[in-house]
């Protein structure tokens, strides 16, 4: 089975889907290909019909997009153990999965995952909401379960969020406690340092992706663990 | 249980919804808000976190997002049948529909449904690709299943592109044969036809959904229809 992505710098649909081959321990190829050159879509032109990562090949089955590879995982490999048991909890989550496979377009434009970085900046009236309604999933998450994840176990919820902690931390955002407290959680998590630590070995710059000078990787090595 | 939606002739992501209980004659109380009213905001505020349409309420079950009302329905309602049965044929379906859910910008953009109207309106650059690609994965379907849904039996993909095949209707946008035949299958089965009328009867304008002159509804009525 082979998993395209993107550098793990900056490439967010790619951690999501990852996330949970490195969370359950699948065995799984990982093909790294930089973002926007022309070896990425002479890659991915004969094998995903978006040219996007992340793309899944399992034998005869390829799947282009990170939610439904992530369903795809999930039901093939780990008999449904990546969604909460209960329907009601489930359906829940599939929610807040959805909400971020389909929105949160102002924190996507305005803070570009880039796992090195650490920044200040100024946020839209959007930015603001968005950061506001993850909070508060989070926060009401944590309620029902404290310390644990979004669902107690680890879910897909879980990895569709991942990258959302990532940007708090490189953009210095301000969180509620109980929020703060799940993406710490999140962060310091032995899946997520394994994505920080190749993401820290990583030289290529993508300007598309850049806002702001780079910092220091040693600075940002110290932050991203803290 | 409960399915909120807005107004039939503005609202693609309630369709979808609406769709599969339409499809699998699933007993639901359709709730139908008009969209950017005080209304809507004041009766989805205390049921939907993110006070959006489609959302559905199942006694103490909320869904507020279209894919996860399907997925929910789906497991919950219909042993799972809303989805092609091969893990390869799911898997395929489920990219296809996360493809919809999360993309096709420009299309969403330039050409808000509207099943009253009938435009014509030049497209840009990236709404020719949307519609070059909605092209390829129906007539990729098509080949497979000659004459059938997307996947043979219906599926939640074909609740997915629903609102396409209405738009490429009202802006009398050009496909190849096959694209076409899928479009018009869909465009005539019950379920879509029922949806049609409803809208039909709907008199208010919503002007962020309107783009040029509205024509008059008998005119319209026939179009839609052929
Ligand atoms: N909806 C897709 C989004 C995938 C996506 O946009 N991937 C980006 C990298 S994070 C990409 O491949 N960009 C290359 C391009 O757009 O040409 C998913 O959930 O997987
Ligand atoms: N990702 C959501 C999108 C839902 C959505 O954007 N709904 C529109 C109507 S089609 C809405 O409720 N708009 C009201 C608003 O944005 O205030 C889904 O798939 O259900």
């Amino acid at each position: 089975m082979q998993l395209y992505i993107g550098n793990q710098n900056y490439s967010s649909w790619s951690l999501r889907a990852w996330l949970i081959f490195a969370q359950f321990d699948v065995e799984v190829d990982i093909i790294k290909l930089k973002l926007f050159t022309k070896d990425f879509y002479r890659t991915l032109e004969n094998i995903a019909p978006t040219a996007k990562v992340p793309t899944l090949v399992d034998d005869d089955v390829t799947v282009w997009d990170s939610l439904a590879i992530l369903e795809y995982i999930n039901e093939a490999y780990l008999g449904g153990k990546a969604w909460p048991s209960s329907a009601k909890e489930r359906a829940k989550a599939r929610a807040i999965s959805a909400e971020m496979h389909s929105g949160f377009f102002d924190i996507r434009n305005e803070l570009p995952m880039n796992c090195r970085a650490k920044r200040k900046t100024a946020l839209s009236e959007g930015a603001v909401k968005d950061i506001a309604r993850i909070d508060a999933i989070w926060s009401e998450q944590m309620e029902q379960y404290p310390d644990g994840w979004l669902f107690g176990e680890w879910s897909i919820a879980d990895a569709m969020y991942a990258p959302v902690a990532l940007r708090i931390q490189t953009y210095d955002i301000a969180l509620s406690d109980k929020a703060r407290r799940y993406q710490q959680k999140l962060l310091n998590s032995p899946a997520m340092q394994r994505w920080l630590a190749e993401a820290s070995l990583e030289t290529d710059i993508v300007e598309e992706d850049e806002a702001g000078a780079p910092i220091p990787a040693l600075f940002l090595t110290f932050q991203l663990n803290h």
